[in-house]
């Protein structure tokens, strides 16, 4: 049974606001928050679950029994921020340090800083991409969307559980890291598929509309560019798209062995 | 000034039956509107703009002008299927035939067949790759989501008014097309960064969820696989993103030069 207040709270985290005072956030579906309340990978505040996913999940259940309240799918739907809700929802606790610092002497030690990204579609897809070639850190700047967003955690398949996220403005994270090379998908760069790329270092991807800001450029120590095909005619590439291919290609050489 | 039955015709091409039934579709804003009237690329069956875009606009105005109808803003709202309707609305015409013919002989002419592709923003970075690269041609399985949805011409930025996207059963297109080898991302395949790859082809994506169909899978000459990074825990990349890399790597050889 969901009280009032409970419903309240639960709504509130669909807001930015409200996930960055209460430092909690929503993690929901039979497989994400059940990938999350088996790994631990962070605290877990609450669960609300049908008596569908209790029956099917008793031993988390049991495990969870202290923070766990059954609802129905009524109430289940009250709360969740999902178009169809998926039979569970948690509340988890933003990771307050890092996961796990970078480890940017090692080869193929990459992490990735994006900036501005607006939609939450790429954002996960770009979580994925950081936790796919094992990335050490992901930074944001502060007008990315949300990484704890609904939707992020959604399309992200809870890479943002997994991987260490820090909110950062580019020029600090360089002043922090001097010695880290700085590569940068720009419309004008050399030949991704024969530019000379460091070993380690930290990929930047630029906004959707407007890529890479023109203050920014500067700073970088690679310029690189998805070369286009013969007849192709796309002005640029999706963000998202763009930052895999680039990862593949940094990461490709350790990743021949 | 808009009449009753334009606006009804107008919000039905908002879905896809009313889009096969008439073979037109919606494509708006400044920007991809504007591409497409310049272009050419389809044919045109009407306009409707703001006069903040006549007047901004007026050789195109004047060159439709036989096409063109005015609205007001509260009118563009009503027949827009953009939460932020953007001065102009065009009815085009669905291509009918190849724009072009997929050539397979030559070196880098690949083509992508994507398989039960569900979300419109996958669906539209995929058709931009596709137009990045130069593909001779986009396949769709028939239960893929239509290319010609709002959503789609928004997240393809157009690509599929430039690009020929036919719908189509994987194993015609190979009864058609023999010679041609398939390569297909699977999660136990080659290494993509050491498999040797063909100089043409056709590249398989499968559904977001599942990916390829395991009756699909006999029908590919290549399997290849995303090799995951050292420390990497997520279970799978986003389909556009792997769809991405994979092109990337395809058409390295012949970018190279």
């Amino acid at each position: 049974m969901l009280s009032h207040s409970q419903q309240k709270f639960l709504t509130s985290l669909q807001v930015k606001k409200y996930r960055q005072k209460y430092r909690n956030f929503l993690v929901e579906g039979v497989k994400i928050a059940g990938e999350l309340l088996t790994q631990h990978w962070v605290p877990v505040v609450a669960v609300y679950a049908t008596d569908e996913w209790i029956q099917s999940n008793v031993t988390l259940a049991e495990a969870y029994n202290a923070q766990l309240t059954g609802v129905t799918e009524a109430e289940l739907r009250k709360i969740s921020a999902l178009t169809t809700p998926n039979q569970v929802l948690v509340v988890a606790e933003c990771p307050q340090s890092p996961l796990s610092a970078p480890a940017w002497e090692s080869e193929g030690a990459f992490s990735l800083y994006l900036e501005g990204i607006q939609d939450p579609g790429n954002m996960g897809a770009m979580l994925r991409i950081a936790d796919w070639f094992g990335f050490g850190c992901i930074y944001c700047s502060p007008d990315c969307v949300d990484v704890y967003s609904p939707k992020v955690i959604q399309a992200g398949m809870g890479a943002c559980l997994r991987i260490f996220v820090e909110e950062a403005i580019l020029a600090d994270v360089k002043q922090r890291y001097p010695q880290v090379p700085l590569i940068g998908a720009v419309m004008d760069g050399d030949n991704l598929f024969t530019a000379p790329l460091p070993v380690s270092g930290l990929l930047v991807i630029g906004n959707e509309g407007r890529g890479i800001r023109q203050d920014t450029l500067p700073l970088l120590d690679h310029r690189v560019t998805i070369p286009r095909g013969a007849g192709g005619q796309a002005e640029s590439l999706n963000a998202a798209v763009a930052a895999g291919i680039l990862s593949a290609m940094l990461c490709r050489n350790y990743l021949l062995k």
